[in-house]
This record gives structure tokens, C-alpha cells and sequence, in this order.
């Protein structure tokens, strides 16, 4: 039972040739990712190999992705916002690590191979998390400022997201809302955190490295905080209607946590809703850019419509 | 069996009140940190809380004030220190929570309150930690940046002491050190890193506040490096000599965890003349300061004279 086929407003795929576009910018981000971080032979080996692990184990580099092409409907040049990109996909990764340990969500699998607790033990998987979050604001130190955007501006957009107000602020009430009964109104405000925040940071960061104009990065905002949520609703509708081999993670999950989701509260019919609604508030958000931002609205129809 | 008194060579004390000294820059750095660290209040209260919790449980501030003393030593402001004597104490701390974890030293204790994790729980004191870790770079880049030490050199000099090759690095080795025969060598090399990576860079960053000078902060390097390591062997002294009562954290741990120390390399005689001897040379270092450095060389003997 995949997620419906998203209406036909959607367009962007038959303009723009997402599939080549995702290609090429994960072999560049892996690239780049692999330049930034140590090498597996770097003294401590265990670290580096164990932060190489969950770096490079298939991740989609959804939010590399969201931030090179945010660059690119600005003008910019993608080499710009490389440093952000895989910042982001480090504080990406970093997330998982701790999210999979057995103190918080408990996971054996991660796209398809064993957590990074798993095979490192936890003692090495806290670490390696807590050296990717380092790294994270090492190479995004690497990024070029402007006079509108300097390194102070784009390295504090990163923090916050990342901070306790926004991502580890939706970990928290994650973690808190097991086995509760949640509002919907409670659950859009994890969902903004948990994912929307890095999504939209992501985003806001591939504009800021273009030198984007304000009108450029709100409208910028908009779209990565629709997107992000999305997001999070489809990743809902994933675990309820995919299975584990499918997903490459434990599916099911959710409902065996009693973790509030849409689909629990609202039923599968109407949280697809809610992901289409939103995939078409982020659309609208991008009207600014009269066309010339078509790898995010791929990006976005792309993350509707997906079925791991 | 407290550490033997330091020879008559170190005279700091009589030409400075650190005591004074001590009292007013803690009262500083407390109250800088409890501006800049979002309140208890803020939502989620709980990782708001426990941040809070370990980051007041009445740590001695040793990393800010050498940092702020390394910064008067150099000319500078106090408040131009600040962030970066503040960032550094957030590093430190995250430090102190995730090596408390069980997957780690598994301590109950520390600073004469249970650890984190024995109040908050395993999942929040992993994202505690994460918090503290995150905000350290949102404080830093508050702080004023000069030609010659952008916003860019002195948050990547953060970033790469905390990072896989400094700190972490230190922290794998000691892991995988347990139980293990360690040469005095490795020994160093694990001390380098799991402790005097971070002091010497609270005292570097000092120095950038300043805008110091490139033999400043040359001496301040040299400095650091050796007070960081003669810091961590007394450090291991004291868990030998003294009680859990005296130290506010559980004594006798590294014998338990068959951890290598100079004491049990070298024994307790020697370690005390190695700990005077780093001390010796972390005073060679300031000479340059020509007597400007007296809260600095106050500090290193106030260190290695310590009893808990």
C-alpha cells in the first residue's frame, strides 16, 4: 500500500530530470564528505571508522540535495554551498546515531544495515555522534560569508537548528509523547522540530551561500518548513504501509512505541492529505523564482511521492 | 596523602590573590552562562533542565578562568573572553555527561551530585550532552572577531579541539585503554588529548579575544599544553590518594577500571615530579608576558597544588 500517486499539479518531474540530478550531486556530496571528515586510518582508528560507517551507509542526501538545489534556484555556485550541504548531512547522521541507541529509540537497523551501536558498541556510537556534530561546525566554517551573510549568520542558522530549541527539542518531546495521547496541534509542534528545522536550515543555508536576496530566503523558509514537514507525515504513512526490508529500517515502529504520528490520530486517508497539502503550500512558496527553481520542486514532489 | 607542596620556585601566590580572583570571575562566568544558556522554563523543560543541571552542579570554572586570565594577560577585555571562556565550559561539561554514561565510566557522581544520567535518565542525558555541545558554537560566534582572528579561526580552534582528533580522540583511547599495558608514551599521547587539547584552547582563545600576538599566543600554546597535562596527572594522584568525599566524584576509579595513570606506571613520587615538573615549564612559557601573566602562573600552581 504505497502513499496515493500525488495529483497532477505536480509537474515539476516532467521538466526536470530529478533522477540524474540526485546522481550527480550524491556522488559530489559523497566526495566531499569524504574529503572533509578524517580518514578511517586517522589515530583513533575505531572513531573514524565508526563516524565513516553511518556517514557513508546510503543515506539519500535528501538535505545535501535540498540545500544544493536551494543554491541553485538563487544563481549560486554549488561549490558554495558544498561545505553546508555536508555539514548538514553530518548533523543529519550524528541524529540517527543517538536516535538508534538503546537509551532513546532503540534500533538494530538503519538503511539496511545494523546501527552504528550494533556493530561499535554504544560507548564508540555516542562518540562518533558527538564527532560528527563537531564536524559538522568545523566544515561549515569552511563555507564562504558575504556582507549579508557572514560566517557568524550562516554558523548560528546551523547551531540553532541543531539546538535544543529546534532538532534536539523535537528528540525530547519525541522521546516525552511515547505511549501519550497527543493533539494534532502538539504533533505539528514535534514535526517542526524533529524534522522541519534541519530540513528548512538545509535550505535557508543553500540560499545564504548564494547571497540570496530576503525575498529569495523567505520565500526560501517557507518551502523548507512545508517540505520538512511533508516529510515527516510521509516518513509516518512509510512505517505504517512498508515493510522493514523496504525500508531499510525496523518498520512498524511507531505503533509498537505508541509514538503519536498522523496516521494514528488522523488515519492513513487524511494524513495523505495532509502531505499533499502541505507538498502544494511548499510549491507556492517557490512562485518567487518563476521557474527557475525546479530542482526543488522535483525535490519536494520526489519526497511526496517516495516509498522508503 | 595530599599531593606534596609545590617547591618554593613557584611564588605566584604571594604577588596575586587568586582567591579573589577566582570568586569574581566565577561569579562572571555563571552568570554569563546563565544568560546565554536558554532558561528551565523554556520548552521542553526538561532538556532545558537537566542542561542546566550539570552545567551549575558547582564546577570550579578552571577552563574560563584560565581563558579570561589568558586574555588579561595579552591586554584584552574580560567581556571580549566571555563567549569563548563560556563555550568552552559547555564543551566541557557535554564532556563530563556522556563520560559519565553507563556505555562509558558508568559514574554515579560527580561534583558531590548524581551524574545526569542517574537524575534525567540515559536518552536525555545523550541528548543533554548534545545540547551543551551544540550550544558551545551558538555562544562562540558572539564573539568579536579581529582581522587577524576572524569569527572563522577562532570557532574552527573550538571545533578541533573538541573534535575526533583532540578531545574525542583522548576519550576513545582512554576506552580503549582499559585494562590494557600502556606506555608512559601512549599515556601522554591519551592525556594530549582527553584534557589538555581543551585547556590549552580555553587559554588560545583567550589569547584571540585579545588579539594577541603570534609569540603571545605562541607562550599561551606552550602554557596550555603543559598545564593541561600536568592537570591530568594530578588528577589521576588524587583519584589514588584521596577519598570520594574529598572529591566529590568516586574515588579510586581508575585502579577499578585497571585505567593506566602515571601512578600506576610510574608510581605516586614520580608522578608528583612529572605533574611539578609540566608545571615548571608552563611557567617558562609565560616569561615573555614579563610579569603581566601573574593570574596565569597563579592558576597553574593553584592546579597542581589542588586537593580534589
Amino acid at each position: 500500500m504505497l502513499p496515493r500517486p500525488a495529483p497532477s499539479r505536480f509537474r515539476s518531474s516532467e521538466a526536470f530530470d530529478l533522477q540524474s540530478f540526485l546522481a550527480t550531486r550524491t556522488r559530489a556530496v559523497n566526495r566531499a564528505l569524504d574529503g572533509f571528515v578524517p580518514k578511517a586510518s586517522a589515530k583513533p582508528r575505531t572513531i573514524h571508522t565508526a563516524m565513516r560507517y553511518s556517514l557513508f551507509a546510503g543515506g539519500k542526501r535528501m538535505r545535501p540535495a535540498l540545500c544544493l538545489a536551494a543554491s541553485g534556484a538563487c544563481g549560486g555556485r554549488e561549490s558554495a554551498a558544498m561545505p553546508l550541504a555536508c555539514a548538514v548531512e553530518c548533523i543529519h547522521t550524528y541524529s540517527l546515531i543517538h536516535d538508534d541507541l538503546p537509551a532513546m529509540d532503540d534500533d538494530d537497523f538503519r538503511r539496511g544495515k545494523p546501527t552504528n551501536h550494533k556493530v561499535f558498541g554504544e560507548g564508540i556510537a555516542v562518540l562518533a555522534g558527538d564527532a560528527l556534530l563537531t564536524e559538522a561546525f568545523e566544515i561549515a566554517l569552511q563555507c564562504r560569508g558575504w556582507p549579508r551573510y557572514s560566517h557568524q549568520t550562516i554558523v548560528r542558522e546551523l547551531a540553532r537548528a541543531a539546538g535544543s530549541l529546534q532538532l534536539i527539542a523535537g528528540q525530547v518531546a519525541d522521546l516525552e509523547g511515547e505511549g501519550k495521547r497527543i493533539s494534532a496541534q502538539h504533533l505539528r509542534y514535534i514535526h517542526e522540530r524533529k524534522t522541519s528545522a534541519l530540513l528548512c536550515c538545509a535550505v535557508r543555508l543553500g540560499g545564504m551561500s548564494a547571497n540570496c536576496t530576503g525575498a529569495q530566503l523567505k520565500a526560501l523558509t517557507d518551502f523548507g518548513y512545508y517540505v520538512g514537514l511533508a516529510f515527516q507525515v510521509v516518513d509516518d504513512i512509510l512505517d505504517v504501509t512498508q515493510t522493514t526490508e523496504q525500508l531499510g529500517k525496523t518498520a512498524g515502529k511507531d505503533r509498537k512505541a505508541k509514538k503519536a504520528t498522523y496516521p494514528a490520530i488522523l488515519g492513513l486517508e487524511k494524513s495523505r492529505r495532509i502531505a499533499e497539502g502541505l507538498t502544494q503550500r511548499a510549491f507556492q512558496a517557490l512562485k518567487t523564482f518563476r521557474g527557475k527553481a525546479l530542482a526543488l520542486e522535483a525535490l519536494a514532489e520526489f519526497l511526496l511521492k517516495r516509498d522508503r
